[in-house]
């Protein structure tokens, strides 16, 4: 496995495999197995892997936790070679970003403004601008993301359609722990007990989306009867949805249940940001 | 010459050519010798020269001239085949921009604020849209654009460089009129007489930069007396200015006359906007 730390090296690698199919997995680093799967994916659907790991400071807003992300790129770069990946791009911060850089990428839609993107102000804008810059860097065939993510998959598969983009975008399923807790890197900032009650928010989608196939009742009411369990136990609920997975819009009827997702946010005990979904 | 009308089809030749470098040349048609200048400078840089015809709605506000800007294609076929043009891409509207479009590349600086940015509310946004989605259809090694809109070209390399495109953008000289009017399609808006006297526009600027560079008195007060000449001529001044090339910004001290340009833009007779520049 080569280690690339400037753009003009990682464009030449593209010159370099002009006949190849690049696979390209972008993370933030702090490695688990659920990066490992969507590696896997990579490996499989294309002939040369690249995985890129960026703290993408654009992505975060005040008071949020850029300065204390989880790091561990010793442990990264041998899950790496253990998974015979080809390339590992790690851009540094200041050849990403100049001090006045001042080009956005902008969606104008309501599916922006929801979920995730309306608790975080900078989030998405972050993700779309980074994602830009490492497509035009990497400048890949296929671009692999994760499920648990799904919102930033929805909005980065949009933009590389109305933009034109010459890269695809897969969706790889969401890797849990034996609980049911969805991997995140910021599991980390948990230790074993909380990461043992964590497991409650998938659980509680689990329910949820129970409940809501075999109708008992309203669904915004078994939704509401969720939100006050994980309220009992330390969770502070940001947002606990359900949307048409082909527009982000609130589901308004039962005839779209099947082309839906339970979507749920939290700030668990404090500590951490956990997010998750399923599809109905 | 081949012609290319959807976007699968002109992202083919970059695969086709992919050992050549590809100089491209955007136009929204009706061409002239100013735009065959840059078609020239192209097919001298460049192994393949393709160049577009499109009449980008988005860069249009409400109240322009979109409806009725100039079309002449018959003539701009003729006119690229004599020079030997490789491609014509004419991509067609809808398959550029769905009814639904809502990516935008947005520039968040004074630069764009100021000058045409600043009397056209969709310009640049609409230039850097399209720009962005023909150099990810076309992939060229090299983007030609003129000079008269060198506004245009400072935020295109802008936005080019801080987004890590793959694509270099040469700056080409304004072709005039024998009698100094800059080319411009919408010159076709104008008559016979009316072209005469609109060449008063460059006559202006070549004045008013001799008296500056001879530090006659206060810039502002040459560029002034320049702006009265011209309102007593049926032209109305959108703006006048010298700015810095290097950052736009307004040109405090004489010591920064090396790096300036004088702006103009204007609406002459009621019929058209005409716009200009000259390096000091």
């Amino acid at each position: 496995m080569q280690i690339i730390h400037n753009k003009d090296d990682i464009k030449k690698i593209r010159q370099k495999h002009f006949d190849k199919k690049i696979g390209f997995v972008p993370t933030m680093g702090c490695l688990h197995l659920g990066h490992l799967s969507i590696v896997e994916k990579s490996k499989i659907e294309s002939d040369i892997t690249i995985v890129s790991i960026f703290i993408n400071e654009k992505q975060f807003s005040e008071g949020e936790d850029f300065d204390k992300y989880p790091k561990n790129h010793e442990q990264d770069i041998n899950l790496l070679k253990e998974k015979n990946v080809d390339y590992l791009y790690i851009p540094n911060s200041q050849e990403m970003y100049k001090n006045n850089h001042s080009t956005f990428i902008q969606i104008k839609t309501d599916d922006i403004q929801v979920m995730c993107g309306k608790s975080r102000a900078n989030f998405f804008g972050g993700i779309l601008l980074v994602i830009t810059k490492l497509l035009h860097q990497v400048q890949p065939d296929y671009l692999f993301l994760g499920e648990k993510d799904f919102q930033q998959f929805f909005l980065i598969r949009k933009m590389i359609q109305e933009l034109d983009f010459n890269t695809k975008a897969f969706l790889c399923p969401t890797v849990r722990e034996k609980n049911g807790l969805a991997m995140s890197s910021r599991n980390n900032y948990l230790n074993s007990k909380e990461l043992e009650k964590a497991s409650m928010l998938y659980n509680s989608l689990l329910i949820a989306k129970e409940k809501i196939i075999q109708n008992e009742s309203c669904y915004q009411d078994i939704i509401n009867e969720q939100i006050k369990i994980l309220e009992q136990n330390k969770f502070i609920i940001d947002y606990y949805e359900l949307r048409n997975q082909n527009n982000l819009k609130i589901v308004n009827n039962i005839s779209e249940y099947i082309d839906s997702r339970l979507f749920v946010a939290v700030n668990f005990n404090n500590k951490c940001r956990l997010i998750d979904n399923i599809k109905l």
